[in-house]
Parts: C-alpha cells; sequence; structure tokens
C-alpha cells in the first residue's frame, strides 16, 4: 500500500561496480562480509528524518522549493509523512533513522499536548518498525527552533526555558527508550553567545552541566540502555557554540565528571566549520576515548556555512572510517545522513538518488579503509616510527619515573644530539590511494 | 653609552591624548591612576625579544629585509644585541621583556655548549637588568626552529628529542627563575601533527602530558614563584597543534590533573586563527579559572596565518581587557607584545614607534575598559537578565536538588510557557561604543 | 497619527557626545559642516525596508521571533508597514529609504497583479514621502526568493525565467523613477551556481550580459536619470555568484562595454565574505572608475556568512569613509544601512536603537575620516612615496616612451642598484589613530 | 654518470594500477593513447625547479630540514644541482621543467653579473635538455624575493625598481627563448599592497599594466612564440595581491586591452586561498577565453597559507581536468608540479615518491576527466537543462532583438508562470563517481 510519493521506484539493489542503472547501489552490498562482520552491520547507516522530510528547501535568501503533500501543519499530514518515510527507509534498504520530536510531531497550545501528539505518533511510528523492521538509531528533542530557545535552551537566562527544555528532554528520551533507540543526542544549536556583552560565560556552562547531569541521571534512573550523545559544532546559528569541537566537549564533559557517561556525535560538516579535518575530529575522540556515532555529509570547503551535502569523495569518506574502525568500529552508533539535497533538487527522486550516492561512497570507503586496516600498511609505518619509545629508558621516563633533571643530565652526559627522520607523509599518501 | 643604533630619539614620554609627537605616549601615562591602580601596574608591558631584534624580516616567499649591526652568530653580536634591546627597553620605559633562549645566544656545537652561553648572556642580562630596572615577564624556550623539532618536541616519535627538549627547558626555567621571571611559558608549535597517517595521537597526547608534569614538578623542586603558562594556537606551523585553543587546553589540564598547576598565555592573533574573538579566549579562561597572561598583537582578518601586527584598534582591545578587568586583571601575567614590524618597517625608528601606538592602543582600550567595570552598565544589565535564577527553585533546580522528572512534572503542572525577552545587543554594543 | 507602533519615542535628536541618552545622536549632527557641506549630505543614510519591516528573525535553524502586527499577507497589511516604516524614517530624521518589490507589497497570482499592486503601494508611498520629506535611494527587484528564481533569474536556464524577471525589473524601475529614486539595483543573489556539473557558465555570463544592458537601454528610452548599480557578493546563498567582487564586476562590465553606464553598491560583509576589507573594495571600485554607493553593515570576522550588522567599529568605519571622500564622496550614492537586529533583539526600541548606533558610527568616522583628508597627514606621505616617478624618464617609461630593452640597457649601464625604503605602515597607522 | 644522489633509484615505468611497488606508476602510463592523443602529451607534466632543488625545507617558525650538498652560492653548485634535477626529470620521465632565474645561479653583485650567470647556466642547461629530452614549459623571473623588491616589482613606488624588474625580465624572456620555452610565466608576488595608508592603487594598477604592455611588446619584437602567463594569486606573501584570481585578472587585461595576447596560469593552492574550487578558476578562465596552463599542487583546506602540497585526490584532480578538457585541452600549457615535500620528508627517495603519486593521481584523473567526455554524461544532461534557449524567442532575446518593454510586454499577454525544474545536482554527483 504505497504512498505512490516515490512512482514506481522499486526497492534498491547491489549491482555491483559495473551497474550504471542509477537506481542501484554500485558498492553497498549489506551482506557483504568486511573484516568478519556484515557491511550492513559495520556501516549503520539511518536515516534524517528532518533534512529528508521536512526542510522545505529554504535558505535564508529564499523559501520553499520542495512540494510535498504532508507539509502542514496537522497530525494527518504528520502520518502521511510518517508513511513516505517509512517507504523510502524500505526502499533504501536503510536499517535505521533518526527525528527530533519537532520532526514528526506538530507542536501543540501546551507542552502536555505536544507530549501527547509525540507519544501518539510514537505509536504509529513502532507499528511501521515492526512491519519494515527499520530500527532506531537515535531520537532527539528540537531545543532550538522555538522562539523560546531564541537565547538558549540548557543555558537561557530564564531558569523556565531550562525547566522547559529538561521537560522536553524527558519526554524525548521516554520516547526514544519505547522506540527501542539505540543513543540519544543533544546537540546545543543555541547553547552559546551571540555577544560577550550580555552573557555570563561561566553560569551558562553551569547550566549546561547541570542539564547534561540531570539526562545522565535519568537515563540511568529509566534503565535506558542507549549511548548519551553530545553532537559539536563550533557556530550556526550561534555566533559561539559552547560544544565547539570534540577537545572542547571533552573538557566539558571532564569538568562535570561525566566523560565516561556521554560520548560524541560527530558531524564532517561541524568537523569543517570547527577549522578541523573530519578525520581529525574523529582520531581526538578515539584519543580521547568519547568516541560514539557520525554525522555523515560533507561541508563545501569554501562556504562558511553549514552546506550538510551528501557526501561523494570516497578518499576522504575512507579517511573517515579508518579513523572509525582504528577505533573498534560502532558500537551502539552508526552512520546518520545529516544530510539535505540542494535545494533545486525537487523531485521525490532526488531523494533517493542522493541517498544512494552517499550510502556507495560510504560503503566503498568504508571497504577501503578495512583493506588498509587489514594490510597494516600504515599501522607498521606508525609503530615503527615511534619504536624507539619502547626501550626501558623511554618507558620510564614517559611513565614519570625520571625527572626533569635527571633527563637533562642524562642528555648532557650522553651527548644526545638526535637526528631527525623522514616522516615520509607521501609515501603514505601513496599508500592510502592504492586503496581508492 | 648608547649604542647609536637608535639615533637621537629620547626617552618616550607622556605627552597627553591632544600630543602631535609621534615619538610621545597619547594615553599611556604609567603613573595614572585607574581603579585604584598605576596604570603600569595593570598593563604590565613586556617587549618580545624575538620579533624585534632576532627576526631579519623574511616571510615564505623573501628573505631578510632589516639590516641590524647585531646579525651575527657570535656571542659579542649577542651582547650588543642585548645592548639595543635594553636601549629600547628603557626608551619606552617598557617594564618587562620577554625571550625564547634561541633569541639570545647563538647555539652551540653542543647542548652543554649552548646552556654555558644561555647562562653567560643571562648574567649579561642581569647587569642590565640591574641598571635599567626592566624585569622579566617571562621565560621560554624554542622547542621549534631547529631541525631536530621537525616532527614535535615532546610528541616527537623519538624519545632523545623528548629528553633533549626536557634538557633544555629544565636549562630554561633555571635562568627564569636567576632573572627572577615571573611566568614560564611553554608554546608548543610543533607539538601536533602534519598528517594523520604517520601519527599516534593518542601517544603524543600521552607524552605531551607527561612533559608538562615534569616541568610541574620540576618548577616546586626549585622553587620557582612563577606560573607555567601555556599559549594555545590552532595550527601554523604544524597542520594541527595540540594545544588548539583556551577549551583544548583546560581538557588538556583536566586530563592530567594539572588544571589548578597552569595557565594560559592567550594570543589575540592565535585566537583569530582559531576562529575565534580574542574576548572570547579571554572569557573562556577567565569561566574555566584558568587565564594567566596575554600576547598582544592583532591578527589581519583577512589573512589565514600568523601576521602578528602591532594592536590599533581601540575598541577591540578595550573588550579584551574589559574581560581582563573582570576575570580580576594580571596577577604575574602581563601585556606582551608578541608584534613585529611590517618587513617594509626598516628603520629603527619604526620599532619605537609601532611599539608607542601598540602601548598606546593598550593604555586607551584598557582606561576605557575601566570606565565600564566603573560605571556597571553593562554588569548591571547582566545581572538583571540572569535574576531569575535567583529564586529559589532555580537554584534548587541548577544545584542539582530537582531530578528531571521532576522539573519536567512541574512545567506541565504550572502551564510554563517561557516568554522571550530581548537580548537588546545593539544597545550594549552602543553603550560599549559610549567608552572608545 | 502614530502607530503607536514604537511607543512614546520622540524623534531622535543630536545631544553630543557627552550625551548618555540611548535615545539621542552623539555624532550625527545633520547640519553640522564638515569639508564645506553638510553631515547629512554627505552621508546620505537610508534605512533598508527588507532587515527592519519584512525579515521576521529567523535563521536556518530556527523561524520568526519578531512579532509585528503588520505580517500579514494583505495590502492592508502592507500600509500598516508603511506607515511604521515611514514613522521610523522621521523619527530617525533618515533621509532615504530603500526597497525591494516583495519588500513592499504581496505577491499577486500574476505578474500583473503583483504589478499592480506594487504601484498602488508605490503611490502610497509617494503621499508618504510628500509629507515627510523622506527620499528614495534606490529600488530593486527581488529575483531570488521565488522557487522560480531557484537556479537564477537572468542566468536561469529557462528563458522564460529570464523574461520573467526582465519584466518584473522593468515594473521595479518605473516605479524608482516614480518615487524619484537615485539609484537603480542589482544584486543577483542566484546568478550563480550550485554545481558546475549542471551549468554552462560562459552561456550564463552572456546571458547576464544581456540582461544589464537590456536594463542601461531601458534606463537611456524612458529617462531615468539615476545609477544603475551592480552590488558585488562572493557567494550565498550560492555557491558562487558572478558578481563576486568589485574586481570581478569590472571585468564582467568591460566585458559587456558597460564600464561607464553601471556602477557598484559595495557592502561591508560582502566585501569580508570575498576576503577583502571593506576599504579594498571601495579603493578598488574607486581605482577603476566605477564607485557608487555602499550598504553599510559589519559582518562578524569568525562567521562565514552573511551577519549584516549594524556598524560599531569606529576605527573601521573610518577608514571606509576615507576611501569614499578620497574618491570625492557620494553623487547619486548614499549610506544604505543592510543592516539587520539581531533575532533576539525583538522590541520596538531595538529597532531605533540600532539605527542610532549604525548612524553615530558612520557619523564619527566620517568626521574623522575627513580630518584627515584636510590635515592632508596621509596623502602627503603617500605622494611624497612615489614622488621618484615625477622624473622625466620614469613619466617616460609609464607612459609607454620605452621599451623593455631601452630600459634593461639603461639599468645596465647606470648600474642602478634601488635601495629599499621604510614603508613606515605602524607610523601611518599611528596617525590614523589620531583621529578616531 | 649519476650523481648518486638518488642512490640506486631506477627510471620509474608504468607497471599498472596493481603493482604494489612505490617506484613504479600505477596510472600514469605516456603512451596510453587517450581521446586519441597519447597520455604524456595531454599531461604536459613539468617539475617545478624552485620547491624541489632550492627550497630548504624551511616554514616561518623553523629553518632548514633538508640537506644537499649543492645548497652553496656558487656557480659550481648550481651546476650540481643542474646534475640532480636532469637526472630525477629523468628518473621520472617528465618531459617539462620550470624555473626562475633565482632558482638556477647565484645572484651577483650587479644585474650584469647575474645575468652573465643566469646565461652560464641556460647554456648548461642547453646541454643536458638535448641529451635528456627534457624541455622547457616555462621560465620566469623571481622578482619577490629579495629585498628590493618588498614593495613591488612593476608596482613599487620606486621606478628603479620598476626598471630593473623589467631589465630582470626581458633577461629572462631571452634565456626563456634560447632555451624554447613554450610559455613565459608571471607572478606577481610582491604586486600588491599592505596598507592602503601608504599606497597608491591606481597609480599601482597602471604600473603594473605598462610593464606587462612591454613585456607583450618585446616577445613580439623578439619573435618569442610561446604564451604570456599571468598566475593569479589572491595574497600571501602579500596582504594584496592585484592578480587576485581568474576573474579579476581578466577586468586587468581588458582594461589595457591584453586580453588577447596574455592567458593564465591557474593554481589550485591559489584557487583555494581565494576562495574558489580549483575547476572554477578554469571554468572561469575557459569562459572569458584566458585558460593557458596549471600549477598542479593542493592546499591544505583547513590552512590559511599556500601549503603547495602533491595532488592526491583522484576525484577533486578529475573536475579539473574535466574543465581543462572541455576548454579543448592544453596548447603550449602543461601541468607543473608547483608543489613541494613535506619539511619532514627528508630523504631523498620522497622526491621521487612525492612526484610519483602526484603523477599518477593526474593521470588517473585525465583518464577519468576523459571518459566523462567521451560518454557525454553530463554535457547532455547540460545541454538539455538549457535547451529552451533554443527556440527563436529566447535567441532573440539573447541576440539583444528584444527590448526589456517588449519583453515585459509579452510576459504579462502571456501570462507566462515559469516552473522551476530539477537541478539534479547528486545525480550529477553520482555519474561522475561512476569514473572515479
Amino acid at each position: 500500500m504505497s504512498t505512490g510519493f516515490f512512482g514506481d521506484i522499486q526497492t534498491i539493489r547491489y549491482e555491483g561496480p559495473e551497474s550504471k542503472n542509477p537506481l542501484a547501489y554500485r558498492f553497498y552490498n549489506p551482506d557483504e562480509i568486511v573484516l568478519g562482520k556484515r557491511l550492513e552491520d559495520h556501516l549503520r547507516f539511518a536515516v534524517a528524518y528532518w533534512h529528508s522530510f521536512v526542510w522545505p528547501g529554504g535558505d535564508p535568501f529564499g523559501g520553499q522549493t520542495f512540494e510535498r503533500p504532508w507539509f502542514a501543519d496537522t497530525m494527518e499530514a504528520a502520518k502521511l509523512k510518517a508513511d513516505v518515510a517509512f517507504e523510502m527507509f524500505s526502499l533504501l534498504g536503510a536499517p535505521y533513522f533518526c527525528f527530533h520530536d519537532a520532526d514528526v510531531r506538530p507542536e501543540g497550545e501546551t507542552l502536555t499536548e505536544s507530549n501527547r501528539r509525540l507519544h501518539e505518533i510514537a505509536d504509529y511510528f513502532a507499528g511501521k518498525m515492526q512491519v519494515t523492521g527499520t530500527k532506531l538509531l537515535w531520537g532527539t528533542a528540537n531545543l532550538f527552533s522555538n522562539r523560546r530557545y531564541m537565547a538558549g535552551a540548557a543555558t537561557n537566562p530564564d531558569p523556565d526555558v531550562f525547566a522547559y527544555a529538561a521537560a522536553t528532554v524527558k519526554n524525548c528520551i521516554d520516547v526514544t527508550q519505547k522506540l527501542g533507540g539505540e543513543n540519544y543526542v543533544l546537540w546545543g544549536g543555541r547553547e552559546g553567545y551571540e555577544t560577550l556583552l550580555n552573557t555570563d560565560m561561566k553560569r551558562e556552562l553551569d547550566q549546561m552541566g547541570r542539564f547534561l547531569s540531570l539526562v545522565v541521571d535519568y537515563k540511568h534512573k529509566i534503565g535506558f540502555k542507549g549511548t548519551i550523545l553530545i553532537e559539536p559544532k563550533p557556530q550556526e546559528p550561534t555566533k559561539h557554540q559552547y560544544d565547539y569541537d570534540a577537545a572542547t566537549v571533552y573538557g566539558f564533559l571532564k569538568r562535570f565528571g561525566l566523560e565516561n557517561e556521554v560520548k560524541l556525535n560527530l558531524e564532517q560538516g561541524h568537523a569543517i566549520l570547527a577549522g578541523h579535518s573530519f578525520e581529525h575530529e574523529l582520531a581526538t575522540a578515539a584519543a580521547l576515548g568519547i568516541f560514539g556515532s557520525i554525522d555523515m555529509n560533507r561541508n563545501d570547503y569554501q562556504s562558511g556555512w553549514d552546506t550538510d551535502q551528501f557526501p561523494n569523495n570516497t578518499a576522504e569518506v575512507a579517511l573517515a572510517y579508518y579513523e572509525i574502525l582504528k577505533a573498534g568500529g560502532f558500537t551502539t552508533g552508526g552512520t546518520n545522513f545529516d544530510a539535505k539535497l540542494r535545494r533545486q533538487s525537487i523531485d521525490p527522486q532526488d531523494l533517493i538518488i542522493a541517498h544512494i550516492g552517499g550510502m556507495d561512497t560510504c560503503a566503498r570507503g568504508l571497504k577501503a579503509a578495512a583493506a588498509m586496516v587489514e594490510d597494516k600498511a600504515l599501522t607498521d609505518f606508525v609503530a615503527d616510527r615511534y619504536a624507539g619509545w619502547n626501550s626501558a629508558e623511554a618507558k620510564a621516563m614517559l611513565a614519570g619515573q625520571r625527572s626533569l633533571e635527571e633527563i637533562a643530565t642524562r642528555v648532557e652526559a650522553e651527548g644526545l644530539e638526535p637526528k631527525p627522520r623522514s616522516g615520509r607523509q607521501e609515501y603514505l599518501e601513496n599508500i592510502a590511494n592504492r586503496y581508492v
């Protein structure tokens, strides 16, 4: 009982690299075994509800370009939207989806009403999840679009907004748990400042710490098994967001003693806006022990805002999955396409095509990364580069068993004069290029 | 007994805002009392040895433009350089200076020789400090120029380089202590990576943590009373530097339990390169309790590298000092001009003129900031903006005495629907503009 | 017969620099004579209809924050909006305003209906202009918000869109002429591309050239005395806009032989997004003979999108007006505040306060610039710096009276070895700082 | 008679995509026929003398890392350098090289001496070119490193510097002609300004126009058959360079009537620094009829300075060659590796490895681009997208046979209401991804 929205498009199948069928996968073969695991279980793809089914195609200089039959503020429209969404999940064979409360139900007159509607839609989702087998990668609350949040949610100067946001998150966690969500995400789009002139940063950071502690406590109380994830972003919409990047969030978690409770949902586009490569953010999170999940997209390198494009550069995506595989791969996390169509891509088919391209790029990238891991070409080089640290004296030094003076004395006594060795970056880049 | 380098330039005097004498201060009146303290004691100006006396005017596309009689690799030249430097400190009435080991002595054949020369020059400095009254704001070690450090100092894959760097820092701290230095700075220009392909980030962070711990232990052992400061920078020369910005260093310090031992030396230009305003970095450090000192300069907003220009925008500088004053002002820290002449400014007089402009801009900015503090125009507004948090219920919520559920129950029970209040940014900007 | 929107705010008066009245000018004294001309006649301030009366406070992550009684799609609401707008122009004493067709009337079912409405509102404006004395600095057509323009207006792949846009501009010029507009502006927000993969750049540039030629021809035909202005912007909303910056538009005009027909409307924020300082764009336009008018605002230096903030940095604004005054000042152009409130500034008063701050910043900046011009402190230095070019041989060389060989022969014969002279940048910056 | 510098490395051979030999080509098969032409004749690879044989590995924070036996300021060293360089050209099978005068000979006491040395080395080169078959893609003059050029060459305030630069270029063109160079390049690294405060931009642009005219006249006079190329760069070392990007140079050429005489040498890294993609600059130059040659490298997307890395992303390089092939491919131009080793890549082998990686990336990219051209997958889509312009009425409109009024009348009469069509960006990106 199709909605007909996607016309006669059939379930997308894997046809192999040589296929010229734009409605087939060339690299995403879910059952292919890579490093001993099904590709689907490696990648754990999710579709983002908001970009694909809610965003009307507007930008700061223009309005709606997409014409969707479900664009209306009613529960009926919300259900039609769900029908089309789950239809698309099935067509794509995407095992997961993600959503904000605001994506799936029209806001009510009161929070009670909004919550009631959220639960009603959640039940509707539950039925569809049962039928289609689609699972929930994560749920989240939209604490940034409504004008009540214009000055922040947890970090609002008004404690009533803090409370309102807390109440909203409580319900979203409840619904996420009900739907078997494997993670719960917090993106603090308005948790930051527009101008320091009206801001008490220390107080706001304290508020944010308290808010996160409340969420963690609640998770344990209700026995939610999913992971709590923070999604860093440096700015936009806010001039500065407190969850700037992976390293910043790490410091925040340490400050509030939450570094073992909360992990990161890292987005390619947010990494770029923060002045980092995506693989940098992944490597940082892994080094600090807080890697969780990814929002996969790509940011135009020449645009200074969040372009949320579908990924299409295999070489770059391969480097990202290489860091993920080195960190052990996903546990509760996955690959969520936080990517939106270009606003000129107004045909229903474009939605399908864009996801095919994104999923194929990721599959191809992951397979390349897996081969790099298997061949150890790079890891052996790295191990050898640091091999000097395996000496007893070096180990003692690193373990804190030598004082600064002792080291200084030894250096002068031995007349140490270290000789630099080539970093061989171009060689390693050539090696990596063998795989993509 | 002048070197003659500065011709007939006499000691720079304060002549007041109406002066048109390019060789006079218009705003820097050291003895003026501001917020109950002498202006000199607020600003604690320091001249940076490296930019003013060592840098030859080169850039990546061209070589030396400055012709200085002391440009030679001998101890004699090093002493002539010191003569001119202290002459300039006196002409300017700058109470402090800062230096790297590599700035002040030619490198020896061995570390032992380099250290011996460092101590010899330090003794020479000591005599001049005695005579002129100039003090040492901070000392530091150059762990980035020599090719042995090309892959990092503390984070080098070769433990011998770690050791060599440790030995070097030990000597620089010794010399800093001998000269009564009030701080010791670590800038990790090569502590980062060029490519993740050859890098073990976790290991390198551990090395860096150990290195810093060694320094802190040594400081205590020898009874050095100064503050250990880390100077963040996001990149350049390295593709990524681990001490990216204030928030990142905070996380690093927390990870190694050093957040009460080490503070930050923040630079305007590094803030800009990290995608922040300078006042952001200052406010962040203050909020996190790790504000220490500043490197004052300005970075061209359209250039993507460290331009290290002398500050000249009073309005911006005022916002920086406003954050510093709100944080209690400097204790051991100060205002170090980590600023260099444009490479076309080849006349000796340019050195003097540039510092006059920088010092006047800072003095004017600090006086504006002090007036803002005194008038409380902004702080009263901010206090009022957050006043809702003074209620008993809000305090209880922030103190962790309410659970997420309790808050949610209350929000629904009370039918809370917070009403946004104007953030009044433009009004506050107009207020701030009254002071500059 | 006030609308009451602004409460009891009275006409804003000049009260001098010492005033602490937030509803008074401290620097904008319209009748003050500067360089022989009234300040009002120098600055020629205009209020932008769109930001102040149309924009709802949305950003890519949140919706409306402003609540305005005229936010409705009716002609009645359009007239209420006009009532409030002209009230504000009068309160501020702003001599000019600017508008797009889409700002002032609801779009009709057909272009004919839209045009009829535009003329109806124009007549309504005419009455108000008569009464208040407010004049029209420029009119313009919105060729970017409606989805029909999603792939460009003049550069659309569909010639019907080109035609539709042409018809729209024709009507906007008519209305601009009717209202005595002193300029007509074209900002090509969608004239560019999202991806080269679907774009024929050469064809699109030809279309754009034709479009501009049609406009110029029409202007002459109807005897419109105003200046045709192009407003450059590098990107946003489009990935790349063809009117990237001043130098790019110059090349475009030359290509189509329009360099004597069309000038530039330069915006501070667009300059920043293009990687330039505002004064660079002004100096470039002046050097190329195509300077026209300005859109005054400021772009946050750390944000990569168009932030359109009110200017508040006098030193920067002074440098901009310095270039304008050196170029002879405005003729038909003026200072249009293409600036919007921060979306948290939701009070009616914020609109007034923001413009006061902007106008004061500009007035202060212009007065500083005028003093710099009068004192010739900088211009004399510059003249002296190039004085070598006044020699007969240098003039001959520049005039093309010497061949490369002749020059080469002379250089070797005379053994020329030019000696560099200090560029004295810091000295000049200190001089400029005397004026702000 | 090898210099021995490269040890036992033998001539690099093509071994096909499956080769794991780091000293073999996997994609660069010079004799492979692509689009009817040998791959070597498509790509026309050149090695840049400066980066590979002159640059010591320094950056703004550190000095020499490379140890090369020819690093000395003597003619003997210059010849050893040439020996190694031509050895490397042969090992790589690179058909071309490029050089600045300053790269190849030590500067003399006088220009006459410098020129004499240049000719002596040119003769030495000529012999090697004869033997090895290596050809000169282009020559150029270094008008930026010596301090005499610190304030510009052609745009210097001192006419003697203009003259000195002119004499230098004359000699470099002579030498380029003597060596059969196929182009002559001008990169104006110092042709711009550091601060507008000391700059007369209009005068400087006139000087630059005159300089270029002199060069063009001389070329014709001596019958030099090569192309004169300008290499745009937005900034660095200069705060602003007049040859900002392709569009800017086009306007400059038009202003001085040189648009048919001079073409562009476009560099990937410079495009990125100017806020453009490389393919944008190529498409722009092609659309404006001034495409000439390329400097192939890559710029780190997160670094704000010229990183000049070897290219390694095939997908990006393919898009660049796609634009080049659409523009007809190279005529006198070619692919010059204006790329340098990372400063940690200190082994001789790194030089070889880096070029192999770059050449392979380009070969693979060009082959992908050629297949896209052959399949017309994209070009057919584009043709169809603009097909509406083939109607008689659309053609008339574009040809200027319709006035603005006529168009407006028709639009209203026909009740035109254009319907947007999907731009299908994701579909096209997927198509393009089939080829890489």
